[in-house]
């Protein structure tokens, strides 16, 4: 019989309410013979605080032994901005090796967007999650003096650019549209844009099937609102992924329905399926935190597991649920569950 | 008598054309004592074609006389991309310390959006424009081989920082709502987040009556679609500037529309207003540009010099103007000229 062993890291704010209802969902779609077993990490704020430990070594090699991992969020007002995000969400990252960060956008039926006319949406961002300005390189000098500088260094290689811009061909060549746009600056960050764009067009010829399109990032996200139909497979820098996918979930429903997965693809290491939104620490505890996002990464999840036909099951049970949600009452959190699992189930 | 001594850059593509416009609104609106004198500069793809220069310090020198610069645009796909980009749109920027890059968004009447709703859109991006990823600074090794690595390193400065800073806390206590928003990604980015953040926090205390907030640029870019009434004066690093500015555009009726300021406030060099829109070869000299975020343009570039009531008056021109437009058949880049030169003029 099969198993599938995840680690939970529930997190901060709304992160517990949400992966429960996340778990619920796949409790129900897994097949009988696979056995589910979840171990769960305090990982987030709460531990910060007691410990001062954000993610050691230890918990590394811990994390290290499951299949894959779930997480709700990790953040919360009390702790420093960047100890969090630098200490735990990116040393993940780099640790496991998370190159492709994968954000899909679907504007369901039913799903309200801020955009007139509600237009076509259905793309996925491959965002590299391991170079770039998210390294941590640079520093400080004279720090709070009228003499400080600081810099930031992007860093990227022939590897790691390499690597996800061959991950996207190949997710653009499987789908019906065959359609891949890089999206960069490569007008004024010349160093790294040549980069991207050269390896960009050198593996677009081993994909003849493939239409390819470059996009300045400050152009993209024109395109995003005026014609987000244009787009089908986006790859993309760490940073500018950051902002065009918050921008991508915004038009395509919302954070509410934002999945993503933090997927090392060659399995050297487990990958980790997380909502794009936040802790929320202002709603959480309230049963009004949508987990509908978790359900979507949930099904990220099993899809990268290579469980394909209750991944598509997650995404119809999601699709029916909204459409009927929107002429409905407001849900709770664990009614939205409730009802996503017995559409899986049934 | 007083004059204005005006270098104008036409430029590439469709910049001839909304450059002329500009030049009839300004010469129409500018009061009978104030001479105008204009010399033309052929900088962009031609120049470049003909003598491999962008900018010469030859040309910095003849530009400085001048009391401000208006151009068009800069670019053609016949150049290879970062070449005039580097060589001379950012190399004036640097060159004239053009460290406000000012970036109004309001949504006039009558004007189209992406977005439902209408919404109410009126604010200000300032924009650093000195400094950041946008310095030039990084650099490749083993280029063209597997083990490429190549470097873009932002760079910012307490001086740079806090003279933008200082710049914008005085715009929004200018402005009825009085309210400045931080734009970074200080939770990532922590060595330039750190000095933005310390040096904002420390100068919002000198303006009391400011209402200050802070926003990572992804969850900027959610509010920019879904709530932009939020927003009144916005400052930002020049690389989050760039994007979110575009993104401004789109939403706030297109860059058709979106009027610039690459601004130097001391005055030590001449100040540059260009449309944001780029030189779009595909409709060049076919009258369909339009001239109107060149017009806006000129009105920046008034208010600079102290003309606030013929700054105003254009304001207004245009205003009434898009109202009449969006109920008219379409007009050509020369009536829309001509239709705001009679308007500011009357
Ligand atoms: C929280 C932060 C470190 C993170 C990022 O910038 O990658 C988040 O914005 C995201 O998009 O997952
Ligand atoms: C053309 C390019 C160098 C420029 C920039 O990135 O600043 C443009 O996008 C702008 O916003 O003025």
């Amino acid at each position: 019989s099969r198993s599938l062993n995840l680690a939970v890291i529930p997190g901060d704010g709304i992160g517990q309410e949400v992966v429960a209802e996340g778990l619920k969902v796949l409790s129900a779609v897994l097949p009988q013979d696979v056995k589910l077993e979840t171990q769960d990490y305090d990982f987030g704020a709460k531990r910060y605080h007691a410990t001062g430990e954000t993610l050691t070594d230890a918990d590394l090699a811990q994390l290290k032994r499951h299949d894959a991992i779930l997480l709700g969020a990790i953040g919360d007002p009390s702790v420093p901005s960047g100890v969090l995000e630098r200490g735990f969400l990116l040393k993940l990252r780099f640790a496991f090796d998370h190159h492709v960060n994968l954000r899909p956008s679907k504007l369901l039926p039913g799903v309200a967007t801020p955009l007139a006319g509600q237009p076509e949406i259905d793309f996925v961002v491959v965002r590299e999650g391991t170079e770039g300005p998210y390294t941590g390189n640079g520093g400080t000098i004279r720090k709070g003096t009228p003499h400080e500088v600081a810099t930031e260094v992007s860093v990227n290689t022939a590897y790691g650019v390499e690597r996800v811009v061959r991950d996207a061909f190949a997710r653009a060549h499987a789908r019906p549209r065959k359609k891949l746009t890089l999206v960069h600056k490569n007008n004024v960050l010349t160093f790294a844009g040549h980069l991207w764009t050269d390896i960009f067009n050198r593996v677009a010829q081993e994909f003849p099937e493939v239409t390819t399109d470059y996009l300045h990032v400050d152009a993209a996200t024109i395109f995003l609102v005026t014609q987000p139909e244009r787009f089908d497979v986006i790859v993309t820098d760490n940073l500018f992924g950051d902002i065009i996918t918050d921008l991508a979930a915004a038009v395509s429903g919302g954070i509410g329905v934002a999945a993503s997965g933090n997927i090392n693809p060659g399995r050297e290491f487990p990958s980790m399926f997380e909502p794009v939104h936040g802790s929320a620490p202002d709603i959480a505890g309230q049963g009004k935190a949508d987990p509908t996002a978790t359900v979507l990464s949930v099904a990220l999840l099993l899809r990268h597991l290579g469980y394909d036909a209750e991944a598509d099951r997650i995404d119809a049970a999601v699709a029916a649920d909204l459409t009927e949600r929107a002429d409905g009452p407001a849900r709770s959190t664990s009614e939205i569950g409730d009802a996503l699992a017995s559409r899986v189930a049934g």
